[in-house]
């Protein structure tokens, strides 16, 4: 099973990526995780750990697939005050 | 059904990204073609219409995906001589 997270900040574009992506995910062979920073402002340096530099970001398998560009991860920084 | 049209161009971010994430889209809820702009230059007007800007790219139900960056599309046309 594969293991893919998604990470989230609030923004337009992560919210439509979410909305439009997530679904089509075939969850027979992917679990699909989502974290909002809002809400998990500790999974930030994990995040960029992985490689994150932007948002939203689909991390599959470990890689880090950026989509479009809704915002930096040091506007997320700022955004959540961390 | 949601039509998903990845558009590639040889680039390793591309190959990366069509073996790494459309093996897990869900062939159940979405038709997904890949389309090669060396094999089909003629599909470069169509993609850049669309609002592709960059390769790789994803095109879900009309809505356009830059998946991490591998060229540009001036750089496609260049590539392919168009």
């Amino acid at each position: 099973m594969a293991k893919a997270v998604f990470y989230h900040a609030g923004c337009s574009v992560c919210v439509d990526a979410e909305q439009a992506i997530l679904p089509y995910l075939d969850r027979t062979k992917t679990d699909v995780e989502t974290i909002h920073f809002a809400q998990h402002p500790d999974k930030l340096d994990e995040a960029e750990k992985l490689g994150v530099k932007s948002v939203p970001a689909l991390v599959l398998n470990g890689t880090v697939y950026h989509i479009n560009f809704g915002a930096s991860m040091a506007d997320v920084r700022k955004a959540v005050g961390k």
